[in-house]
């Protein structure tokens, strides 16, 4: 049968989700707890990699197994008797055999998360990058409204990743803040390598007013890393959910 | 010259603010921070003592240093960067010698965190505690307008304090909920031993519908620690600010 999985995990002591060998990740966590169930070496699919370091709220992923005394809807709560605290499986389901967590998923949200302050804040560092400065929210909506739609992204991914082609689509970028806490939601059809956290240094040195929003346009257009904003650090990253058609 | 420090903290490693013999704590590490700065062995006093595990956004502390080469207003920034990440000195100031963070403090605040879920969530694990019942906010708010004013909160503290008088005067406690987070604010003038953690342990219980809110005023009149809920876990407690006359 085939199980569908809802995880959620805090990645900072995780090489990310992907299998490597002699690293921590969480496929690796999955792949063994299920092993200790069933005795079955499984490879656990999911909707996509994250990053060394990076969250997840609602991560999707998928197995299939031969052991049928755990009923599909049970295996969330026997797996989380073994898993490490932090990663949870929330919810587990029977799915259909043509499922595929990748080509099924019609779109993902990931958020990214920061905080205003002069000094670093111990119990906002975990889950969020400290910004020092007041930032020109009109100007980063703007520069997010460029962004949507379907665009070759290029220039917004980290080279070492072999794809087919760089063109996504991305639906929405919302920026949100909440008193000194604010948020950048990206939602898309697919996301390239570390593409989430070159938007969102642009959209930083946009808002800080270090660079003007028409870079978005040129970067659509020439293709080239270097006029971005930085790559962003992991720990404020979190996929937030994955939608299935 | 005397400094007034608002510190704040992510407590998860630490024995809690008081120094002890070969143990982390946050007034070790800020005396050992003032004494790279300065060379002088000073006593950090706090506004109060949060126990292991517990965390503070604003506690307040002083000190007295002879140094004056650093301006107190200056002296957070040359902390911080001593300091480790889980612990910052968010202000720094210069105050009258006869102020004394705990005789002069007019109201503390703290706040104790629950999450609603049928599963522990990596990502709210290390600051909540997990519920797994939807609870009665009427009868946890009727017990809270209970619990507020001046009573003998002896059945509200663990053994191993030694104070003149268990009679302290509660200000105000508040219970917020958004979406499945639940938060109860408890302002008071001073709190005793765990008296936070077993206050938000009672009204657990009497949300769970496991005791009556009554057993708020019999434990004010038997003084009895046994009628009461669990003192909770440390890690969801959070001293959020003191105020000062």
């Amino acid at each position: 049968m085939k199980v569908k999985l809802v995880i959620s995990y805090d990645g900072t002591d995780y090489s990310g989700w992907q299998v490597q060998p002699n690293k921590n990740t969480i496929q690796g966590q999955l792949e063994s707890a299920i092993f200790s169930l069933t005795g079955e070496k499984v490879r656990v699919t999911g909707s996509g990699r994250t990053d060394a370091g990076v969250h997840a709220e609602r991560q999707v992923a998928c197995f299939n197994v031969k052991t049928e005394s755990i009923p599909a809807e049970k295996y969330y709560l026997a797996l989380n008797t073994i898993l490490p605290p932090d990663v949870k499986v929330i919810e587990s389901s029977l799915i259909e055999e043509d499922f595929h967590p990748v080509k099924c998923a019609k779109k993902k949200t990931y958020v990214y998360s920061f905080y205003l302050s002069n000094v670093e804040l111990p119990l906002k560092e975990r889950y969020a990058v400290k910004i020092s400065q007041d930032l020109n929210l009109s100007e980063m909506q703007a520069a997010a409204r460029l962004i949507e739609g379907e665009h070759d992204f290029k220039a917004f991914c980290s080279s070492g990743s072999s794809v087919l082609t760089t063109v996504r689509e991305i639906y929405s970028v919302k920026i949100e803040k909440v008193e000194n806490d604010l948020k950048i939601y990206v939602t898309g059809n697919g996301f390239l390598y570390n593409m989430v956290r070159i938007i969102c240094g642009t959209l930083l040195k946009i808002g800080e007013g270090k660079l003007d929003k028409n870079v978005i346009l040129e970067m659509f257009k020439n293709l080239k890393r270097e006029r971005g904003g930085r790559t962003l650090p992991a720990k404020a990253l979190k996929l937030l959910n994955v939608e299935y058609r």
